[in-house]
């Protein structure tokens, strides 16, 4: 049934579980199977394969490592939700040079969100602005009862990406905003206030489709972080 | 030795061997080790864990297949060069809609890459402009030779982001310019030639330090991408 994928395994340099998830990656991709799909089972998959059923199981293995499919307990192997996607997918947390690596994201993000947030109030369905209401309370809901909001605070960003319509942008915010999470023990009060307005702000001019307003209050946002991080930064030294 | 990075293992929902490969990368990330420096052995690492060392083998097991880990034979298992940087981070690969992803990805590019260009222009240092003189003529020499010169091509703008100094965007040219490989196959020689004019006008503006020239080059360089991925797009409608 699957013959047709697979070619000779027995070649090239990679180990052979490592070749043999190779040519499971590329079934899932040539069938579009999706997180409703089933892997086909270890017996079918080594018959096909001519490898042992031990060989199959380790390749699985690397890829539920790697986030292309997930084993549900009882009902058998699927494919992930977001195959491939893995968390911290750069590598940040092992940089060694935090401060510097805070920085350079925030440049980055200067530079990317005021933009997303533009393309968003040109692009937002109702729908998109009803889920970018809701996202936004729920930061301000975390912060008015004293909970970490850097979680849904994330999420906000995300979604005014999801509104500009680009499938790239919504999974670029999750790498760029990793200094959120970086700096989230340093928010301190007057940071908390002026996230709560920076994002009534941007959630307003989306929901109006107002295209400059919504450039201007992110860039306002990320200025007013990029300050306070200097600013600790100088107390540090 | 290490005993103060492990702390009791067997709690949570993660499997075991899961959450021991937690602890390593949290040694990892604690100790600042680098590609230079080999992990404990299993022995070691099992004793320190109080687990067995079935259990380290399938945590070692699982950072190698994230690039946390590599096992040079012979030698033992050390620290990756790129540490948790893994190919394809976003799982492109699995998009179903190839072609939206490919549109998608030059919006972004349209917007970061100008914006990179114009920096590198600002920040180049001597060594940064011989170096990107060097990817620009290497790019040529495939072009000449009728080599495919896509992975040289992506290595020519990592190089213009590394002249911007910031450590981030090195790390993101690779994955916006997934779709130079999607549409790889469909350079034709009049993309080709304009390849070729192109990363001669960006070297030349950032090698001058001529900002406004790199911007304005680098954006009319992917504004003839879009056309011709348009032009594509219509004929095979």
């Amino acid at each position: 049934m699957y013959a047709s994928y697979f070619e000779t395994v027995k070649t090239g340099d990679a180990s052979l579980p490592e070749r043999v998830a190779g040519q499971i990656s590329q079934l899932i991709i040539d069938r579009h199977l999706t997180c409703e799909d089933k892997l086909p089972n270890e017996f079918e998959l080594a018959e096909q394969l001519h490898v042992g059923r031990g060989t199959v199981r380790e390749a699985v293995k690397l890829l539920v490592a790697r986030n292309v499919l997930v084993i549900r307990r009882g009902k058998g192997t699927f494919i992930a939700r977001h195959p491939g996607e893995v968390d911290d997918p750069l590598g940040f947390a092992y940089y060694p040079d935090k401060i510097r690596l805070a920085m350079d994201l925030l440049e980055v993000r200067t530079q990317m969100e005021p933009w997303v947030a533009a393309l968003a109030a040109k692009r937002a369905s109702q729908a998109d602005m009803d889920r970018l209401r809701e996202k936004s309370l729920l930061v301000e809901q975390d912060i008015f009862s004293g909970v970490n909001h850097l979680g849904r605070d994330t999420e906000f960003h995300i979604c005014i990406a999801q509104c500009t319509q680009n499938l790239v942008m919504p999974k670029l915010i999750p790498i760029i905003t990793y200094s959120v999470e970086l700096f989230g023990s340093l928010n301190g009060n007057v940071l908390l206030s002026e996230t709560v307005s920076a994002h009534r702000a941007i959630t307003d001019a989306i929901c109006g489709h107002d295209v400059k307003a919504a450039e201007e209050a992110m860039a306002q946002h990320l200025e007013h972080n990029r300050k306070e991080l200097e600013l600790l930064l100088k107390e540090l030294q």
